[in-house]
């Protein structure tokens, strides 16, 4: 049942502080909750306004949508909120390609790289601590279900760059080409913070570097946006294997 | 001067109707405003927090920090806002890839399209009708100053597609893969609206189909946001080139 005690405690998963001390965050709408039973994640409870429309074992409490308005972080609340249980933050080992964020601050940038790697097949993805929570819900809704299928971990960078022991791969304006640049089969590729690129003590340890190059004639600085280069990159990458 | 009656009329600027009645929009930003002199659009006005920041013809009025606030757009706003005329509606002869709209909807999905098309020298894009004004402040925002590079026309499609003589390229499921598909020199990419794709009557006019395959395991048909498809494709486009 939805007490006015859980609206409170809902209400407050919007920040990381009441996340970490309720050990509790939000995922909304019909689409991504149905997929969660299959992921790693545990709901521990569903309030619907149409609960004969979810088919989970787990039970759906119908709310009004009112209440639902109440409890959603959406300008346009869907059919459903699922309150469900933060994982442990555990690294898994590397098998393939890996994604290393490095400050990336917006939620709807992280969200968009997770559902890339979600696309391209990439298991997980290292974040600094100072990266985007990714339970905060514009992340998780940004994700579009994707945070289900990749394990995301955040750790110290600069321990995890020095213990790794595949190639460490980032975009420089120097750097070799995208398009002759021969990837090795198993690297991490880091993507630095939206305004001011990676940190000095993460670019150390880098061991390529690419380019994206530019075609347009423009004269002017702005890049791509990191997301963008990081969609064009992979791209680039997986239609070479 | 900034008057009352002028800070009415930009505050208005945000909607359609009166960008048309005025035939006005707004700039924000001395980094893209310093860019405009070089482009086709006229800055009829300046107002700043600093009129020394900015080197320009066109003389800035100096004005508060809290008068600032009142006429931008931007929940941060920046230093200055330039005042711009919007621009005949004009389609220029195609020279090579050309980006067709049909129906895109979120202003920050155009404005990352209009910065891809300028990052890849794309010089037109040209929109269905209901397709997002490209002069609401989000789009020329979210499109970083690549607005004055790139060539935004608004037109009936059907008309568009039909006197078109370079080929025209959709995406679909069952189309061609990405990486093996060896596109011509001159083209039309159609892109299609967020949640509904390309309309049947832009569809019909498709002579080449494609498809980003993907190579991540999940079964969700969530596929990716049409400007991370974009940006997918023209980096695949232009690496062959």
């Amino acid at each position: 049942m939805l007490t006015a005690h859980k609206i409170k405690i809902f209400q407050s998963l919007d920040k990381r502080k009441f996340r970490q001390k309720y050990n509790l965050f939000l995922v909304e709408g019909n689409k991504t909750i149905k997929e969660i039973p299959t992921s790693k994640f545990k709901i521990q409870e569903v309030f619907s306004v149409d609960p004969s429309a979810l088919t989970l074992d787990a039970k759906a409490s119908e709310i009004s949508a009112a209440e639902l308005k109440k409890i959603s972080f959406l300008q346009n609340p869907k059919d459903s909120v699922a309150v469900c249980e933060i994982l442990e933050n555990i690294e898994l080992p590397q098998t393939g390609v890996q994604l290393v964020l490095d400050g990336i601050q917006d939620p709807g940038n992280l969200g968009t790289i997770i559902r890339l790697a979600d696309w391209f097949g990439i298991s997980q993805i290292i974040c600094s601590e100072d990266t985007a929570d990714f339970y905060n819900p514009k992340v998780i809704q940004a994700s579009m279900g994707s945070f289900l299928r990749v394990n995301i971990v955040y750790t110290d960078l600069e321990l995890y760059l020095k213990k790794s022991t595949f190639d460490i791969i980032g975009t420089d304006m120097q750097g070799e080409d995208l398009y002759s640049y021969q990837f090795p089969e198993k690297f991490n590729l880091v993507l630095g913070n939206e305004g001011n690129g990676m940190r000095d003590t993460t670019e150390k340890f880098l061991t390529n570097r690419i380019t994206i190059p530019r075609f347009g004639k423009s004269q002017s600085t702005e890049s791509l946006n990191v997301a963008m280069s990081a969609g064009i990159i992979l791209g680039q990458i997986f239609g070479k294997k």
